[in-house]
């Protein structure tokens, strides 16, 4: 199972690296090759600068070893081996009517002394951040994330929906990071879905992501906009650092295991404005995006 | 003590408001005044695209009430009451060759359910964060913190010199946020220090701050720079905002007891950068800087 995984997020990562600069025409990823002292490393791909991307990453990874301290004490085990992989995406575009996506799709190994797997599980999800909300865009995203769940089970989008939400949330701002899609972790092997279940789950999702994302990016790409929306964009994407650095429990992890920094922190947008007591004028669009990201809505 | 201490925190408030306001020559400090449902409240004062400061704020508060649950396990201790106030200041100049500051003068009183006060301590400190380093500036800074402390006792400035290197590091870089100053907490009265004593101590750095870092920002707030120079302060101030929401206890304590978010927020600097794996030039001064931070100078 690691195996095929892993060669999935690798053809993955190539398949939508390559569409991105596409879509982009300007800029090209550069890819950065990183070992683990540990054990493992990892292929870097980032774009800057581009015509429509102002700064990305699609990132994949496989890492193994013995299970550092702060992991060991998270998952509540003892002494073990392990093995993870996933790919980690964040597109930050240019454009503030063109919203940021994240992505991730990870699995994990835990081993006993023999090397034998005492557990195994997938996670992942994606999930969309705008800027300014058109909800044709909402109902695109978070319908083929739904339609590539209901494949699997009528039971899961609305369930990684909710926890998508519950989960990309500015709990000291009281209000959603994004306007969410899936989020799913620890999918283990169940009476209703053996591992190759949540495999083919996990990758039907990861290949959704072109689909979901795509289409967006590319209506929304060159749409006027003016410096107070470009102001805008780069406030909110504050909010989208404070998650990161404050809540996001991969980033936190990785920050403090030792992880690749530059791999981690790719996800921050290129630039960033704190304005003290922001306040958007009372009926305008960057209201209503702010209503919604209090009070989470069902898009489909 | 409590009295005493606010009402000094005030003053100094006034006194330093009113200062960094002549220097700026074109901004005025905007005041906001708060209310905490559980007890007490603050001023924030925040000047934002001055002449000479981009974004600042300089705000007192006064605080009491149920020991918040996160703080009786940080603090060790059961139900209890408390009663904290203190003055926190951060400045982010616009010229890259002007450092950003950061102080904190704070008083802290825990009471037994008879109101008795069981546990009583001054902390706090002063430090600077330089974009580009002169290494008169820094020598200035480190002594008129020396100079404050021998006052009291020659041992205080090694030890809450060597305390402000610790704390403001960047583990996750391994770097000092700064060029650091001094760090002290849990100031309690012993067989040498009275609380009386330490009163004196703390409003003696407290009223050190101006003539510690108004002397630098004048001296390089009309300096020439360029476009490249901005833009390392920029990339500079996201490794601030990593530390402020990563490892700052003050900020993350703010964050997760339901403090006034903007008050608390007000450090973030106002224009941010973060780009992928960003290396200074070889021998080039953003790359001396580095070399500091790595690992900290004795000043004087």
């Amino acid at each position: 199972m690691k195996d095929k995984f892993y060669n999935y997020i690798q053809d993955l990562q190539n398949t939508i690296t390559s569409k991105l600069e596409d879509i982009d025409g300007k800029a090209k990823f550069k890819e950065d090759l990183w070992k683990r002292t540990e054990g493992g490393g990892g292929r870097t791909r980032v774009i800057e600068n581009g015509a429509v991307f102002e700064k990305g990453g699609v990132n994949i990874s496989a890492v193994h070893g013995a299970l550092p301290k702060t992991m060991q004490s998270y998952f509540g085990v003892k002494d073990a081996d392990f093995f993870a992989c996933g790919l980690s995406l964040v597109l930050h575009p240019k454009n503030p009517m063109a919203p940021t996506v994240h992505a991730n799709w990870r699995y994990f190994e835990m081993y006993d002394q023999s090397g034998k797997i005492v557990d195994q599980w997938f996670g992942g999800g994606q999930d969309l951040t705008p800027y300014y909300l058109f909800e044709e865009d909402a109902k695109h995203f978070h319908t083929v994330c739904k339609t590539a769940c209901d494949k699997h089970n009528p039971e899961f989008y609305p369930k990684y929906k909710a926890r998508c939400d519950d989960y990309f949330y500015n709990a000291h701002r009281n209000e959603g990071r994004g306007i969410g899609g899936l989020f799913f972790d620890y999918c283990k092997a169940d009476e209703t879905m053996q591992m190759e279940d949540w495999y083919k789950f996990v990758t039907e999702v990861g290949d959704s992501f072109l689909e979901a994302y795509a289409p967006i990016v590319e209506k929304r790409k060159d749409v006027d906009y003016t410096k107070a929306q470009r102001d805008w964009q780069e406030i909110r994407r504050g909010r989208y650092v404070e998650f990161n650095l404050v809540h996001d429990k991969g980033t936190l992890f990785g920050l403090k295991t030792n992880g690749r920094i530059e791999s981690i922190l790719m996800s921050l947008p290129p630039r960033v404005q704190w304005v003290y007591d922001h306040q958007p004028e009372k009926d305008s669009e960057e209201e209503k995006l702010l209503t919604i990201l209090k009070s989470p809505i069902e898009w489909v």
